[in-house]
């Protein structure tokens, strides 16, 4: 299914959530309105919101407190990327120039901070505590798995076990942030909040994982950033974890960590892309995707219920 | 009257305040508990924690939700200090070394990002979304006032509305929200709430005032970070805009400002030293604090509005 479709019953919503985001850069400021301007202007797939009006659907919808709550995940993956890429110093993300090569480090963290801000606002207007406990608690997850990636780039000494961990905090938490307040906003019995969770903890480990194939297997033009960024960061990815598996002894991924040589990438790009390494990761991804979506069944309505479905599948078929 | 006096009806309270703040070091990750044990080591005066509990004496005092307010508080404060001086590379805070000076800023960006979050979580924990609220629109408010400053230094054409819109932004508003919020969770009527609202934003524009002077007057031993700091960073506070004031043609100032040459921050230093500018500069102080208190005999406490009272005075009195 393509995501249009799947995106049918909350597109006029999602229309509304981006309505909103751009709304944020109507500031009193001109030099501030144009950077937020400028860091709205795209929401990509927005995928994240879609998950919390989709999961909104699975009980009584209402978009009074669901709106503010997507616009406020958004923002919050908005802000997180704004400060990624001033760490990574990374130049293009989606296509353009990052905040932190126009404007420079310093405001790309404190416009992250602003972007932070407008998130806290927006999930306060859920008027629901947990909403805003459970965003909180995401955000110390994704920087404290940040940290813990920043800390393990280069190191060749990295289980699958970790990995995983890795990419739950910095991306499936987000995830399941975006599922779980769906429900939890839409008045879901608590087993409807489970069911929700679990299919964004695992939708979002199978999200990351596609994420990180593409990035061996995509193009500049289509990720909008160089490929075999996350190796040239000295980020450990899984497809990068499989090739060394399959030959410990020499292999590009271990030079590369070793010696900080970049001529190794294209090597390991070229290595990974010629062996079964990339099905073995899509394969993974498909259990994570059958793992969500294993109690879906138990949703009272059936149109989200086979949207979720099609909106994991969707995700794992990512440049396929 | 003392801080020690001034404190005594909250002073239980304040260590438990602390107390909560240290134990969000206890973390799985050793390196991530590391890094927060170091960061939450000290409180400082604890003005912001303090000021919260105190505006809750103000009316019907419940711990149970000024602990995690006064907590909130005081974590966004120790957030945006962290980013602060990633921002400025300071390398030395109340003392001892910053964050970026040991671990580097990418580590101090996303540790600043794991404490507003944590301050995120606290603040859920009043379950009140009306200060939820609050909490994000100061965090805004004092993101798009380092934005402002950043992009103001080294320039010469600020006004004095310029500088006071600015240190409302980066300092009072914190103060606003502690002292809000303090009443709003004492269940205050609203003419209270504004009374605290007043004493909190006067209260906290004197406070930055004074410290604006003692970058000025006092020691590295007593700050913890060297003399002359503000204006080494070009930023231009009160008394370095009343030394332009009286020399507009030629002062060390404007030559610092025009040529980046940090001789000139000791000849400043000096000029200001010898003159009646810091006197002016305690005036204006002075003047904040009688507006922070003019409504205070409305509070229906005798021993909390003696207490704020002392509170503002103490402030316009330090270094004096």
């Amino acid at each position: 299914m393509e995501l249009k479709q799947i995106y049918a019953p909350v597109q006029e919503d999602l229309y509304k959530v981006r309505e909103t985001l751009q709304s944020i850069s109507h500031v009193e400021y001109a030099w501030l309105s144009k950077q937020l301007k400028y860091v709205v202007k795209e929401m990509g797939k927005g995928i994240r919101p879609a998950l919390t009006l989709l999961s909104g659907k699975s009980y009584k919808y209402d978009l009074a407190y669901l709106l503010p709550m997507a616009v406020s995940v958004e923002l919050m993956h908005t802000a997180t990327l704004v400060h990624d890429d001033a760490i990574d110093k990374a130049l293009t993300r989606r296509g353009q120039a990052t905040i932190n090569s126009i404007w420079g480090d310093e405001i790309a963290v404190l416009m992250g901070d602003y972007l932070f801000a407008k998130a806290g606002e927006y999930v306060a207007d859920t008027q629901t505590p947990r909403c805003v406990k459970l965003f909180s608690q995401t955000l110390g997850t994704i920087s404290s798995g940040e940290i813990g990636q920043f800390r393990s780039a280069f190191n060749l000494d990295q289980s699958r076990e970790y990995y995983l961990h890795r990419i739950y905090s910095k991306t499936a938490s987000l995830f399941s942030l975006a599922t779980q307040s769906g429900a939890i906003l839409s008045k879901a019995p608590e087993n409807i909040v489970d069911i929700m969770k679990e299919y964004g903890d695992n939708t979002g480990i199978a999200f990351q994982i596609v994420d990180d194939i593409l990035d061996f297997t995509s193009t500049e033009e289509v990720m909008g950033k160089p490929v075999g960024s996350d190796l040239a960061q000295g980020t450990l990815t899984l497809p990068a974890m499989l090739l060394m598996e399959r030959y410990p002894d020499d292999n590009p991924v271990k030079k590369l960590f070793e010696t900080g040589d970049k001529n190794n990438v294209a090597e390991a790009i070229n290595m990974i892309l010629n062996s079964t390494i990339i099905d073995e990761c899509y394969k993974m991804a498909a259990e994570y995707c059958e793992k969500a979506c294993q109690n879906l069944h138990s949703l009272p309505d059936k149109v989200s219920r086979e949207l979720l479905h099609a909106l994991a599948d969707y995700v794992v078929k990512q440049g396929k």
